[in-house]
């Protein structure tokens, strides 16, 4: 997502041409190797539209037997770094009331955050995915405890809401156990909403190809999430085996990549033929 | 302990002496360049009895105001290494009934071993210390954690239904969220109860010098334990500050320090004084 970013001014060129592979090689270095970095100011050329085809990296189209997601927009995000801080201890002589067990209050709110997405319902992510214990020694109480927490939804209003909550889960289960707490959000990501005229138009795409489709919001960024900021843009999700993505067993079949194709192509043509272009 | 277990058979002295510290020296050489490597057998001399002075490593005296602990064993210990497998996924694109969230298991089994601890009242100790989450990622819902579990008590009995507790506890809060699970004892120490006989002697001679005392288990290994095999032994335990042990801030005072060294000579003397020596 760094050239689109680049194109729709969410970073400056600077940055995306200097970033660089695990080998050391830019971006910018790349483009100059297969010549494509040509004379042309980034974002001078003006987008009519634009129409992106993925597959869902989620479970839900296969699992419903619907062909083609109709991407309405993109869930806003809410990243955290929380700690929780007590007393590293021994854990034969320490007994279990004289304990500041950063461990248990992490575990806590583990279970809490797992709460929180839940009473979302379908549209609810929320999730702790990296933990790091101290001192993580089989035989002391864990005085310290760093991890992230995020959450996800297309309604900021309910992300608003999750911040509080997280707090006030925080710092209840640290009184309850005696811990010093800190809850710092690191990244925000408003909810978008792709261009209705746009979206309107891949849902009759699809309908008109006959193909079973659904409305669907985008748990994942994607470029169209920077061009949607310059461009009416929207998406189109077809299924993938077992909602696998970044992972060596992506899969999906020739027929859903067929339908995908097909929308695409009618989507553009749609689009392109309904409207003078600039 | 690695020299009280050697001598009391617990360990080969070959292991002992092949044991290195983080500079790559073992004892074996150290003995050497200090001219302790004698050429006595292990264990070839006998030892009428043995006493034991430390400071009791935990909260308990100095919260009670009490100068010395008449230790009358040690808590026996099961150590686990536990692991729960669920499925790695995008935390953002994976509804929350879609997921087999392995760390969300992992809080409940530490929410579970707490509370395995603290049914036990003051005799109790369970603990997590230690916790590898993977693929510990912010944005990936971990599909595996491996963790420590260990519990300590005085009583074997008990040590054997929280054994049966923590694999009916993981195995039902796999089950409900999807997991496949491992629970695998890797170490079991005995409790241990010291000679009786050395025991009174302890407590009589703190009675005698006038300090206020109190039966207590020892949560930690001590080389009391391993002698304890081998000729009759006790232990005698001052309050330190905080409990604080294994730490740059530990600390006793001068007259913890000074009670304790009354009471091991006295103990000493009363043994001796008392019965032939062999």
């Amino acid at each position: 997502m760094i050239s689109s970013g680049v194109y729709a001014g969410v970073f400056d060129l600077e940055y995306g041409l200097s970033r660089k592979d695990k080998a050391g090689g830019s971006i910018g270095q790349a483009l100059q190797h297969i010549g494509y970095a040509g004379p042309h100011a980034v974002g001078g050329q003006a987008v009519h539209a634009a129409f992106e085809l993925h597959i869902e990296q989620g479970p839900i189209l296969e699992a419903q037997g619907i062909t083609i997601g109709v991407v309405t927009g993109a869930q806003g995000q809410r990243w955290y770094e929380v700690e929780l801080s007590g007393r590293s201890a021994h854990a034969g002589t320490t007994p279990m009331d004289h304990r500041l067990d950063a461990l248990l209050g992490f575990a806590r709110v583990a279970e809490a955050v797992n709460g929180l997405g839940l009473e979302q319902g379908a549209e609810g992510r929320a999730t702790v995915g990296m933990t790091n214990i101290f001192p993580n020694s089989r035989n002391v109480v864990p005085g310290r405890v760093f991890f992230s927490v995020e959450f996800r939804h297309p309604d900021e209003a309910v992300l608003a809401r999750q911040d509080q909550q997280l707090r006030d889960a925080v710092a209840r289960i640290a009184a309850c156990i005696g811990l010093q707490h800190n809850v710092k959000q690191i990244f925000l990501y408003a909810p978008i909403a792709f261009d209705s005229d746009c979206v309107a138009v891949v849902q009759a795409s699809a309908e008109a190809l006959g193909y079973s489709h659904r409305p669907m919001i985008s748990g994942a960024g994607h470029d169209a999430c920077y061009l949607n900021q310059v461009a009416p843009t929207a998406m189109i999700f077809v299924p993938c085996v077992d909602g696998l993505s970044h992972n060596e067993a992506e899969e999906i079949s020739p027929e859903w990549s067929t339908a995908g194709a097909d929308v695409l192509l009618q989507a553009l043509l749609a689009k392109s033929n309904a409207e003078p272009m600039i």
